[in-house]
């Protein structure tokens, strides 16, 4: 048909829905997965296996598409300037992506541009961390400046001896205040090389160590100004880092207001509510980003919406490898059959995200009842 | 996951929105096409290349799966048959099916049950074709038994000499009254082994050369009880056809009431608008259906729900080929952010369907305006 081919580097579950999102426009997903049992690489057509550390593999993959762009903030950024380099179109480029691979790049720029993080400071050695302590205090946190997700690489510290023992792992680090955080926020939202931006509206996520659970849209009592404060923030820092495609900014909400704690430029869990609670999703969205298609509307499709992440539970594998997740898929579209599931075709371990769903209503109350009961039946086979 | 294997027949359209529908449900659907080329082929990872006349790549396709389900009527009920009795998984079943792969068959079946039809008869000869036009008049209605869609296998015959050309063709025919029909409805439902049934609400369907161009959900002006009708009546034919899947019911709304038309066993054009527009699409629930799982809520998620189908121009495959509907996906997407536009892949013909749009809201006449609006734009480059 004439259409432009999309690559996306990663092949897990925001790959997968983006290939889902991808054939309404006629489109076909062409995949970079690690293996073939891959979430993205169980449903896409166009898969190709390889490694996204290897510059061969990514050149080769980019070679076959327009655009080429990621579910995921591994792929190191000297790979992605050789390719520019080579004159392949990358979204988003290296230059924008370092921001989200890297925290004490992200960190500072931010400060630099007179966005509020918490106090930070990039820490080599235990005398730094102690340094930062009498200035902010102990518990503090510390983080992988690279490499961290759902929680790993983030290490909450109480004194000296803790702190010692995290630095002794030999990592990039980056301290922060604990900050005296409220809840947690995301503004996502989507630009285009063209500079459209689009902001669906803030979300309040819910985590537990350190893993989203829960998010509910739109977050809360929150008040319009704080709002539209947040969205923004997002779109300004979209603009003022050259974003291509989505860009999620967490948020802490504080008595003193807000904070960025982190940025991820793709397809954001804080979204997944998009795929039905949104007149566009967040994985259309991204891709009519990285095409540089206007952007479509981000109305809300009801007054709430609430995603409850599937994280596997300790029983899972078994269970579900058996067929126990069909039996528990057949009670809960019994009991709820307005709830939407989706499943990743993971293989189901201890706390990782194998799937989700989604709860849309009038009332909050409910609706967040409905996806809390759901997510927790697909979990453990019993109701809350 | 230990998640069953669904597979569909057929590589067009419909399989590849039932593909997309199966990601989310955790499935990849496996997928018998004519050709790699074809519309659910570009798209789905589990394809197989074969014949869907042939029984040999009928039961190895089969082999793989826990049910095998169709994207057309085309497979010869001999066929099923024969794998039926090797204990092989078919929904709908031959026996249901034959009542869409057989005008004869279902017009006799569904009289015998009562349900309002047009005045027909099987015809074999020119003098057969007289004779009933001695009770019903000229023009009448020459049908196909088998094979026909999209007006293909329809004839309006205006005297003795059109007729005996058709009946020249050498095909099982049955002639029709031709009904003064008001308009044309479809009511469509699922119904799953377990014997659950579930309706969407009814919509009108708007035909240009046999076609379908445009479905309107709900259909406007249709008074509550017509509608009930309208559903129950598709709902008792599911019971009685022993139907699984989907059934969409083709109405014809006259002075005297509601006449069947056709009927079809698979995802149908008259209920595309489900994807956005109800709680559960088509799609997901033939999926449901067919794994007998619980049926979804098939609640409207806007007042008025329109979609349009995007037909091929005559100028079409030389400007999509060329690029063009990108550029015109470009211009639309600017104009109408919130319209969806879903593409199949197609190679573009005149007349073929290669797509469709859905415009969702509070008011009929603006909401059909986009999706004419949007179908037009996209077909001819020119705005209506």
């Amino acid at each position: 048909m004439g259409l432009p081919v999309v690559g996306m580097v990663g092949g897990g579950q925001l790959s997968r829905m983006t290939h889902q999102a991808s054939i309404a426009l006629g489109l076909s997903l062409k995949v970079l997965a690690d293996a073939t049992h891959d979430s993205a690489a169980l449903v896409a057509n166009g898969v190709t296996v390889g490694e996204h550390t290897s510059l061969e593999d990514l050149r080769a993959f980019a070679a076959g598409c327009e655009v080429v762009t990621f579910d995921h903030e591994h792929v190191p950024g000297g790979l992605l300037e050789a390719l520019e380099e080579e004159g392949l179109r990358i979204a988003p480029s290296s230059a924008a992506l370092r921001h989200a691979q890297d925290k004490i790049v992200m960190r500072e720029r931010l400060a630099a541009l007179g966005i509020p993080v918490p106090p930070f400071t990039p820490v080599a050695t235990l005398r730094d961390v102690e340094g930062f302590a009498r200035h902010v205090g102990w518990p503090l946190v510390l983080k992988s400046a690279t490499g961290g997700y759902d929680g790993k690489g983030v290490w909450v510290v109480r004194d000296a001896e803790q702190a010692a023992e995290v630095v002794s792992f030999g990592v990039r680090l980056v301290a922060e205040q604990l900050v005296p955080l409220q809840r947690e926020l995301a503004a996502v939202v989507a630009r285009s090389p063209y500079g459209q931006g689009a902001a669906w509206p803030v979300v309040e996520t819910v985590q537990s160590d350190g893993i989203c659970v829960e998010v509910v849209a739109p977050a809360p009592g929150l008040s319009e100004e704080r709002a539209l404060e947040a969205q923004t923030l997002a779109l300004r820092l979209a603009d003022e880092l050259d974003v291509v495609g989505v860009l999620a900014v967490e948020l802490f909400e504080t008595p003193d207001g807000l904070l960025v704690n982190e940025l991820a430029m793709r397809p954001h869990n804080s979204a997944h509510w998009t795929i039905e609670g949104a007149r566009t999703s967040q994985f259309e969205q991204h891709l009519r980003a990285v095409l540089d298609y206007p952007l479509g509307a981000t109305t809300p499709t009801a007054p709430w919406v609430v995603m409850a992440n599937l994280l596997g539970g300790d029983d899972g594998a078994s269970d579900t490898e058996s067929g126990d997740l069909d039996r528990r898929l057949h009670m809960l579209f019994g009991r709820d059959p307005a709830l939407k599931v989706h499943l990743y075709g993971k293989q189901v371990k201890p706390g990782r995200k194998v799937g989700h769903v989604t709860a849309l209503g009038d009332d909050l109350e409910l609706v967040r009842r409905r996806a809390q009961v759901g997510a927790h039946y697909l979990r453990t086979g019993t109701w809350l």
